[in-house]
């Protein structure tokens, strides 16, 4: 085990090993009174689940250990300034969009984004410029916009005051970041970058770079998802040059709980100090198992494949720690292969018709590998004979996504939901021109059509009506042949920032 | 051991005795490929670390096991719905304000509150109408308005939609509710509290009734303050009548990790599991080991000793399970004894100029009154001779507390401080009519005699003046000696909202 400098772990543990008295909370008391049944798994975490005091540090206010754990993750990631985050990425993308957000202010963002970007954008009572992802080929799945559609978007609404980015995204695909840099910098905006699902990027030479290593001004990364925190337990990374620092620490203190968990915040540290320990073969286990899997699926001629995207502009890079499987022939779609690897024990990540994902921690060993193509062959023995599917068929419909107006109009993302009283619904046919009351998002491809609160065109109407046709459907939807649609009585989208 | 039910801690234990393979977030997999060190503490809660799965539920979302732990929790604690937080009282009290308020919507709150019930008044964009909190008269501290004053500040602002109260205080002082829950239910608006140091309220009879019990609409708990759940372990009950659930939900998942962690979610499980099942005694241990320390401390006839509220309408009761110590002699002061106590090992929860705060968790032993009470001893015996302190006069003063006006304007509440141009810097003599740029805080009593936003009377003016003369500090003050105050350049306070 080479040499290694975690220093809040090492407080809350030396602490720990004086035998200190505790007339503080949590009430827990370190765990000592407590029966082992049922605290038993919680005791030895309880031993250092502390709270603010003279020697732990203050998240919100750090001057000791957590500066110090926090200037040693701004180091190993290339940042300026790393912020601890005990409430996950969501805390993270709350608080970057709040720091930079005025009311009626209006960002550029990608418009398949994590509900909590919604979430920040409404709270900071902010417009959404939302511009459509690139779908990969051989998927059909969004990754993000192109750099001419932002660079257009940025062009069309020079007052925007952000652009927001998303990537890699669920299924591994990432994008380059480097030229989005460029063109938010060139507007002298900052670029801020979810990437809950790339905390491990830039760490070994079979991962893209990071959102940091591309010029991002600020990323959020849930060091939880893909290294080994405790879940919740994700970082913010910042460059100073173009993000209000005073304000962004105070969103963060807003959005975060003011008694955050020590030992999240020590998983934190430790997951850092695990990568500046051993470098890239900390990854390599992981990055190995997850090759292992592919090479035997490709071997057995099977009916289960894994996903090769297309590298081009849509998809530059993939996450070499995630699998995205499928059945060649379509038989078995995503959710019902999810289902019956978890009755062999295998549970995967994430799921939609079509897909299954599966993440590899970065000590996944060849045993899990293993395990899974045994699982894999024991369900394909047991198929029906193949019949051809129409998965594809649909997905590939998506690919004529809306492309008449890739770049939306900024309006306020709605926190609250329109009461009853102020909407009605109408004929899709007769609803351009109107204010969306509901959120329309077709299955696949799963990006979000119609946002509440967006005018509806008579373009985004025709997108709805090819992918019914085509046999998506539309969950959640008031009508789910969206052959009507809910839209706001009143035609104003901004009653929330004019009041 | 009685027999106990935690429905989502023994689904968690149960998954992992079947030894699953985890192909998901987070990445540490269940810790099984990690090594001992450093990780060797957290291997155990690892194997409970899930994310959302086919069994686990979600808390977004819930429909097995998490609503039915929920549901438990609702029936012990007497709401109509009970909601597991994971970011801790701030999430809940975020959640609550976000719910019943609209931009522009006025809300009656207590002066001195937490600072996420700023936040959560500034993230709605909603106005406060402060009102001034009573002083306990042994121990000059504030509590909780008087009902004659929450009941006018009703009267002059009846468009107020809810009444917001925060109760027990820091030191365990605790006023009845159900006079407030009256007078806000003839108004037909809700009473929320901010409970967070009452976890325990009305688990035994020692024990002040609840909000809850006491007709509170919804209340915020720290389930890891005074029970046994893990730091940011909370829970929001709820009574529906008044509260619109749909927002609650919402608000609920915004302020929220989307990757809530299930240790904290099963502490709180197997937190009021415990209650259940124990009953009373539970707490008996605790609040035996409470007393003790104030019966030793009383049977030495040394310096220090235990504050004992008068019980009247501005403390009607107190917690068993929380002491607060004094140096009679005034000798030292709160921050010092804390540090003395800590070099004995012995970590109290907090301090003020004058006070020392120790909570006993509910399963505390006699043993660390023991350990206490033979600290104090050592102290005592190190002290110099007896001299006369003055922080009981500089707290008498804050008795003089603005009587003037204890029912404040409604003003928008600032999450972003105002940048430096906006503000300037004039005469307190000069400030009345303008409206505040930072905040004023006096220690004693600390209760904030401004808030950034808020219109500075002549009355504010002389009680501030009368605080400076009878020596209280103004910490964090642009001026500590609040000889001049900073004002917004324009006039108006309203600025955000009206944008």
């Amino acid at each position: 085990m080479p040499e290694y400098e975690a220093p809040l772990y090492a407080r809350l543990i030396r602490r720990l090993e004086r035998d200190p008295a505790s007339f503080h909370v949590p009430g827990h008391q370190y765990g000592r009174t407590l029966p082992d049944d049922p605290f038993g798994v919680f005791k030895d975490i309880m031993g250092i689940d502390v709270t603010e005091l003279e020697d732990t540090d203050d998240l919100h206010h750090p001057e000791g250990v957590i500066r110090e754990a926090q200037q040693l993750a701004a180091r190993c990631f290339g940042a300026d300034e790393t912020f601890f985050l005990a409430g996950g990425s969501t805390a993270g993308n709350l608080a970057m969009l709040l720091a930079v957000l005025d009311p009626g202010d209006a960002i550029i963002v990608q418009r398949n984004v994590h509900k909590s970007v919604l979430n920040g954008i409404a709270l900071a009572r902010a417009r959404a410029i939302f511009v459509a992802p690139q779908i990969e080929p051989a998927s059909h799945l969004p990754t993000v916009p192109a750099v001419s559609d932002v660079e257009a978007a940025l062009g069309r609404y020079p007052d925007a005051k952000a652009v927001f980015l998303s990537t890699p995204n669920y299924y591994g695909m990432h994008v380059h970041l480097a030229p989005y840099a460029e063109i938010a910098h060139r507007r002298n905006v900052p670029l801020l970058v979810d990437e809950a699902h790339g905390a491990h990027f830039g760490l070994h030479p079979a991962c893209p770079p990071s959102a940091m290593q591309s010029g991002a001004d600020a990323a959020v990364q849930s060091t939880h998802k893909t290294l080994t925190a405790l879940t919740m337990g994700a970082m913010l990374h910042v460059r100073r040059d173009r993000m209000p620092m005073d304000r962004l620490r105070r969103a963060l203190a807003a959005v975060q709980s003011s008694s955050p968990s020590y030992p999240i915040l020590a998983s934190l540290d430790i997951s850092r100090a695990m990568i500046e320990a051993h470098g890239p073969a900390w990854l390599e286990s992981g990055i190995k198992a997850a090759r292992r899997l592919g090479a035997a699926l490709a071997a057995r001629n099977g009916p289960f494949e894994v996903v090769e995207p297309v590298i081009g502009e849509a998809c530059g890079a993939v996450d070499p720690l995630r699998v995205v499987l499928r059945d060649v022939s379509g038989t078995i779609g995503g959710f019902r292969l999810q289902r019956l690897l978890a009755e062999q024990g295998c549970w995967a990540e994430m799921a939609d018709d079509r897909h299954v994902v599966l993440v590899f921690g970065p000590r996944a060993s060849e045993a899990d590998a293993d395990k899974l193509a045994d699982a894999l062959s024991r369900i394909a023995a047991d198929m029906p004979p193949v019949a051809a599917g129409h998965a594809t068929i649909i997905a590939s419909a998506a690919c004529a996504f809306f492309p008449e107006e890739r770049i939306g109009e900024p309006f306020a993302v709605q926190l609250m939901p329109p009461g009853e009283a102020e909407t009605v619904s109408v004929p899709l046919g007769e609803a351009a021109g109107r204010i969306a009351a509901e959120t329309v998002i077709p299955y696949p491809p799963g990006i979000p059509l119609l946002y509440i609160g967006e005018r509806i065109s008579q373009a985004r109407i025709a997108a709805i009506g090819r992918l019914a046709a085509a046999g998506a459907r539309f969950q959640g939807a008031s009508d789910p042949n969206l052959r009507r649609i809910r839209v706001m009585a009143h035609q104003s989208s901004e009653k929330e920032t004019v009041r």
